[in-house]
């Protein structure tokens, strides 16, 4: 097996495909974020999702982020490992091996999870009775995603009744995921819509409010209406995860961030002068929002991507001197599905390797 | 951290999303392969990109495949570790660091590269003649993929001759894929056009012949070809990977293989009759070959993943008695990519998980 790259060599010199990431864009964006939220009613709780990265989510603690949030039990049990102290698990923790390991969690550290569901509920309560825990809940409502989630008003109070009556559960607020909105392009029609959106669920607040339920947390938000979500009522946290590494997809959508991640790739082949292969495949770049970003190669264009290859057109191939056993770097289409192929961030600043970050919850999907 | 679980356990005790292998399925599948060619005038050489699995490789062998191929260096690496001594990297290895790996990988094994350009068939004489190796070459013949490879014809004889006579190189024959032609699902039209698009291969061996240069090894084919490509000259050596598990498109085009491979997820909401959402997402089940296949349950399709989530549409929703924790299996649209996105294959038998094979080479895309 080869030798670990070392850190004080030019990035350049590392095999591929490789995934880096700019040190000094990954703190302006952390910064950037963290300023938005210093004067405002609510706060942000960065989903650990996009990166798996205990050094990541340790810096967007010390930033000012009031926790973290990840997708599922098994990504939480990683930040916890690595000292992370308040987690919300924003999705329904279900079955008898997941709650297992959710009770044992909660010994370790703060966690909050979602329900949907009844029988999940009772679940859980009785998870955490046997092992003497107590766990922090919020009920999951639809507020337009068609995903998981009960409906507002009525169906989300009656949930949240049951929660607050349940033993060692705590009633402690809603989750709301407006994830049907974020990619919306334009802004005023993105601003005006999760406003509207979020009319149902200010009004499901009140309504628990007048039943004795006061919501202590309202969660939801993504980097694509942090700053829309963040300033509307009910919300008390905001998750955005995205914004720490960007991708070509939402960087159309908020320019102010920078791209941090990239995918370095070494040319394999130019077979014809208007072609060119690079080592950086599916299995290195994911694709379901659209074809990765080739940088700084005049009318480049991904053609497809096989498995381990990625093809290239170019426009005009005069103008294009490369060669194989150049090196190329991709800005992913999406940043979140793209991190979990690899093992580790090759972390630079400028041309220089400076670190190497465990991607620690890659492949943490349970 | 949660115990790993026991082999003897029934699979539907493990926690999700998980990746499943039938092995009795998976065993008759390497049988059928594998007495496929047992009469036939070519060979089989898997592909190891499929499994990524040590344990399935030796299978493969066992049952009298000659060798294995992998997509990659860090891949070949890791099945070398395992003992595997043949090894086809069907790919072009160009740039310093992957070099430098690759020479010291002909130190542990037989491998063998593909190239289709001179200064890296120059490279790589360089980089074998220093370190005092050598390396088996077979020239990757563009036969209308339009990916990597040189033209039939001149230009593949000119790299052939450059070939034999670098130093410390072994020309051994040419590699042609048509990966264009493997998914085609009529049988008599993927036939005559698989059979049409060897025939400038058959003639530039003859070339190559003629101009002193036997072709010992012509390496190609898939498992939607495995048949016309195997029994077609001047194929020897039939790539195929994907036969050995099977997935969902690849059933439309081979249904004399078994799906093997299934990912069991559990239901985590049921928010309304017709809507079933699971634990299986992107991170979990790829896609660029179409949603994975929903087994046994009427009326369900998938309608989206999002990246932890897999959301069903029932069209019958009253027949349908899921409820959140109930599990349920997919059976995945493209094989390979799946399975890099997990540490471990869990095998079973009927219903009990028999054992647990790593899949060793999950992200070894260097």
């Amino acid at each position: 097996m080869p030798n670990e790259p070392m850190p004080g060599i030019p990035f350049q010199e590392l095999d591929t495909p490789a995934l880096l990431l700019d040190l000094d864009k990954l703190e302006r964006n952390i910064e950037r974020m963290a300023r938005f939220f210093a004067d405002k009613p609510s706060s942000l709780r960065p989903h650990a999702k996009t990166h798996k990265c205990p050094q990541v989510a340790l810096r967007q603690l010390e930033a000012g982020a009031i926790g973290i949030t990840c997708a599922k039990v098994s990504e939480a049990e990683t930040m916890a490992q690595a000292g992370i102290q308040d987690i919300l698990i924003a999705n329904e923790v279900v079955g008898r091996q997941k709650i297992d390991r959710l009770t044992d969690l909660t010994q370790r550290c703060n966690v909050m999870i979602a329900v949907d569901n009844a029988e999940n509920v009772a679940a859980l309560s009785h998870a955490c009775r046997a092992k003497g825990v107590s766990l922090r809940i919020l009920v999951e409502v639809d507020i337009g995603m068609r995903r998981c989630g009960v409906q507002p008003g009525v169906p989300t109070l009656e949930l949240a009744q049951q929660v607050s009556l349940a033993s060692c559960l705590q009633f402690t607020g809603l989750m709301a995921y407006e994830g049907h909105l974020v990619m919306i392009v334009d802004a005023q029609e993105r601003e005006a819509r999760v406003r509207q959106t979020m009319i149902p669920l200010q009004q499901t607040c009140e309504l628990l409010q007048r039943e004795g339920l006061p919501v202590q947390i309202a969660s939801g938000g993504g980097t694509g209406t942090y700053d829309i979500t963040g300033t509307c009522p009910p919300t008390t946290e905001v998750q955005a995860g995205s914004y720490v590494f960007m991708d070509s997809t939402y960087l159309k959508v908020r320019p102010e961030f920078e791209p941090a991640l990239t995918v370095l790739s070494t040319v394999v082949s130019r077979p014809a002068s208007g072609r060119i292969v690079t080592d950086a495949g599916r299995k290195s770049m994911t694709q379901e929002f659209g074809w990765p970003q080739p940088l700084g190669i005049h009318g480049a264009s991904v053609r497809s991507l096989s498995e381990e290859h990625g093809i290239l057109d170019l426009a005009e191939p005069d103008v294009v001197r490369l060669r194989p056993g150049d090196k190329i770097r991709f800005i992913p289409s999406h940043c979140c599905t793209t991190v979990n192929l690899y093992d580790n961030l090759n972390v630079i600043q400028g041309d220089v390797l400076v670190n190497i970050w465990p991607i620690a919850a890659r492949g943490c999907a349970q």
